[in-house]
């Protein structure tokens, strides 16, 4: 099968989530990396363009360039899909221009700076056609993909609640060091990484997955932020209070200084009948829990699960896949979708998923900032 | 060694919460169950006096009869101290008789009904130096007070965050049924239970959890509750966002209708340089994640551990005790002071916790009818 | 109701095995201890019976002073019941005295030193018609019990396997010490343990919890058993193939210088539809695994449980039952039984359990000293 | 960098384990699929290479063609590695040839069907000093780097115990059918599979596991073992008694009719001081046990890891990384060694684990078929 000829923004020698997004390509088969922009610096871009086998021509210095670039070559060998892994100041800049010029585009997430931003893109994507993924890569586990056609089935009856937390103590380390510490990490700087750290980095990823899961839109949030440190500009945790549709209440925790925290997403969906739990630092386990028979463990790659879950796992049961295979698998998904093909419902997220993201961390930095109020999404 | 003269009030047949206090008091073996007001009604007081194989003449009709009738008694045959096992309405009443009329009580909680009573009593045993020990269960098991320790040890660097849950699923079957059903459950109806379902039956365990182990007040909080359903009167849901001295933030989440949770209460605290993870469902397991070491996995019975949490298991290691023997701890301090006995910091919860807790029980329904504004407690 | 005036043989101040009976007594709350022999000396015995407010009168110096000084008192005076929980080596002649002389028995294990002593044992328990228990503790436990109905039930389909394991590491401290380190440990010494340390202190558990919950009799074994080290001469680690009717196969894995293993007891039976695992440190998990389903977690006091299960949980689901309320179900069943109430199939193990264990032992001793051949039971 | 240019034998359409290995080539980025022998059908094998987008010139019919076809290109183009992936009966053959003609190889396990075609490899390989590396994928973890970086470090103290299961259920759904569904599957046919399956295809496994992360070799083995169905002609189910150096004991125990198990690989390693588990369905946590300090959890990509098990995950601690990482990891191993980079202990199986696992299965085989007596590997 032809290969979807890929480009990608950012993500050079050291980066971690581009060499994850290349992984993850590479993983799902379906696409070849060509070309891109691969650091602000040229000179390094062209290194790693060296390391990675790039043909010369087709590492750019400047997004411009890529365009031009690219344009000029027959439909046959240009560059059809491009990968955004800058930091978060360049998404929307980078987004627009790409699909604007007919590029699909997958990008790494939160989506934009601003609420206009995203809706900017999301008209465009809307217009264009273009295939257009956000990188909420959690999406992309079997597992999840499960627990989405559960809630669907209705077997949890009336869902009461939603509870997911996002807790990591990565940034512990830097703001325990000096003051310059902080401002070398783009994440905790505004001018590279927007109006918030915990939640625009990861509370987003934790509200995503409840609006995924449940196939609900949260209606209004009321956030409790702390920067945790005098010096410290964003936020580094904080919860948010959510309601959703008929009353169902819920929250999210969030934090990046729960000390030995690694990564620790987990979601939980409370029904009148039956909950179910999940966790990403074991992605393979499926927890359904009911007053009236024992609590069931779902795994991948098994009979018992819907035909989205059975697609999203290729090894036989107790073969853990990993995160990697996760954005694998979105990536599967648009290369599915930039060939026409029909999709499950899920396959990727979307646009209107990055715009949702964006009210979300718009809305809760400014109920935190008017006083832990109730605002409307 | 003499065995303590126990009284109870409340706990005939067929109470789950009575039957437990008397398992606890026989584990600890410190106490012997005399007499009491074992229900309403007489005659079914008087039939279970007769199953326990009490005397017909300490099984009381009223809780006057009692103190009348022990009063008579001389000191060396007198009922010492009486548990309180009624619903919640009663405990006020009974407490404070009781203390005035010289007998140690241990009560279940909410201690009382307002923040008033809850004072009136505290002004009591302050005066009459008596023990008073409020049923606050989980502070008893050994992992609990080792967390305590540890927190005490000071290894967690600067506290940053306090999150706690208890979910339960069981008033679930409750609520679809009829309207009927729902006024039969004492622990729905506001005349018996008091203000406040979900959040004055368990959400103040997790209350009580987070500062007897941080050794921490909690200075305000901001609630948002739910009745879930259309007839019911109290909530039943519930999420209380914490400010802690210090910055420390934090939340507790709780639920009665979360299908198919049994009793999961759970505690984490998140410090700079390390945190503590413990839940109820596997009391003997308490995990230390920090960024720089393995997570510790501390277990009873182990010299590791500090000469409280050792003093709170009475099996090697390995041979999990249980929630009885939880209660039991906590009966052991109880006649630990009664006898003059040097005591740990934490071996039972003391009517200060009581008036902490209804303090957080009072704010937390205030918060949520105002409007989920932050209300001092 | 009445309780059953109980005695005790052993387990006087300081020993662990003792005051586990004693609370188990307690908790199931059928028995009330009267007296016993406490000690081999006698001032020690008697310091123990102060303390526990037994009657000096009721405190012997001797089985036979024990025997004849209970059999002078009137019937409804007179200890119905002993526990034996003296070293090994005891077991027997104690055990055949008080059963001749009309006293019912719960008996540690092993139950005897040889297969010759069980079977006199037995064939008197046989004849006598009195109760009879042996503390396989852990065949008291809800989930175990739940583990034998649904074999019972067929869901397993044919069975193929039966793994169990257990592993302790106390011994290895004791081993690293000096030769009288060994000596002082009676459990390591041939004189008080018998032929096996490892194998008849704790794999004849394992062997246990395999028939009790398959139903089934291992027909062969064939073991391979080591001391470790030098000195010591009982095995303390060892392996035991097992063979059952129908061509199951099955192991039995044990050791007690498994550094760091507490009490790590552990049974699954794997079967050609169904799967069951059990683990005695999260004894309130029972795990059914298949093919064609999610994994089922069983927990105790859910209806979906069988009524014998039901019935050995006293507290709502989520309130963690430990080891004492395992022995105390094995009490309560024993002093069900003296009452003639109607037992379910399994309430305590029997004097053929004790028979079964003995010869397991005695097999497995002889298949390794004669070169790891397969014994018949 | 240049990618090796890598062929394959096997692994064309539907196959499994050739698609596993070509994802992890993939994933570590050093090698490209030039061409191979996809099929013993040459029309399926070149549907195949025109899938994979494979030069149809690479894509050979057999492999004598595949090697005259190759030998004929300049070095620079010609395939540098091959990964052998075909049914067992062909792996002897395959690879020796292969190797005789200057090809590394990356080849299945078990290597080949006796111990001497083995053998003969080994010579072969330590003549030509090619690379070449078994798929004993396991090893590719970081946590079973770090179980053997740990082990060396002697924390254990004296080892006196090892103990690895591999339990699958797959193959109760294929017995439980007619005959000729047993004949159709290839690991269940002697001439396909060899003198085993379940020892042979997933006990070995475990064998090496031991071997690897102990650094010891298994001195003697004594194993009963069962084809659990009459028609069967090899094993399906077993267990093997392990004798190591220094009198430390062992045991592997195996089945591929436990129902509902999926792919349950564990070892552990239990010494005087300390000992190791680690369970290949949660392979990202490893648990160190003592008895004198709380039971310490690793887990990949932290700082306290070996360099050894650090270079083996990518993604930052909590992004779970899985089976597919765990072969990449091996197959980068094959890369260093081919581009002559210095290699940590143990960066992939080599011929001489080989041959020690032929060693195993065949002295297995027959200790079973001899009595179940210990056979000198």
């Amino acid at each position: 099968m032809k290969k979807i000829r890929l480009g990608m923004m950012g993500g050079g020698i050291g980066a971690f989530i581009g060499d994850a997004h290349r992984r993850a390509a590479r993983i799902c088969n379906d696409f070849e990396l060509i070309g891109g922009v691969f650091s602000t610096d040229y000179q390094k871009g062209k290194q790693f363009a060296d390391l990675e086998n790039i043909l010369p021509e087709r590492c750019y210095p400047t997004l411009d360039a890529f365009v031009k670039g690219e344009l000029t070559r027959p439909l046959n060998e240009r560059i059809e899909a491009v990968s955004i892994v800058t930091p978060n100041m360049l998404h929307h800049e980078f987004a627009k221009k790409l699909l604007k010029n007919g590029f699909h585009v997958i990008c790494e997430k939160p989506m934009t700076f601003t609420v206009d931003e995203a809706m900017e893109l999301q008209e465009i994507v809307n217009k264009t056609k273009l295939s257009f993924a956000l990188a909420h890569t959690y999406t992309g586990y079997p597992m999840v993909r499960q627990m989405k056609e559960i809630v669907k089935s209705g077997v949890l009856g009336k869902i009461h609640r939603v509870d997911a937390q996002y807790y990591q103590g990565w940034v512990n380390s830097i703001i325990q060091g000096t003051g310059s510490g902080i401002t070398g990490v783009w994440r905790l700087d505004p001018n590279f990484a927007g109006m918030s750290s915990c939640m625009g980095d990861i509370g987003v990823h934790a509200f995503n997955l409840i609006e995924y899961t449940t196939g609900l839109q949260i209606q209004k949030v009321l956030a409790d932020l702390s920067p945790v440190k005098e010096n410290v500009q964003l936020d580094l945790d904080g919860t948010v209070l959510l309601q959703l549709p008929d009353n169902i209440k819920g929250v999210i925790r969030s934090s990046q200084v729960a000390a030995g925290e690694e990564n620790n997403l987990t979601i939980a969906i409370y029904g009148s009948h039956a909950s179910l739990k999940w966790s990403q630092e074991n992605p393979n386990f499926l927890y359904q829990l009911s007053d009236a028979e024992p609590t069931k463990v779902y795994k991948p790659a098994h009979d018992y699960n819907s035909s989205f879950a059975q697609a999203s796992q290729v090894m036989p049961s107790g073969h853990p896949e990993g995160i990697y295979e996760a954005l694998g698998n979105i990536y599967k998904g648009v290369a599915r979708s930039i060939r026409g093909e029909q999709l499950f419902d899920g396959e990727f997220p979307t646009v209107e998923d990055g715009v949702r993201g964006m009210k979300f961390i718009s809305n809760v930095v400014s109920s935190n900032k008017e006083g832990n109020i109730w605002k409307v999404l």
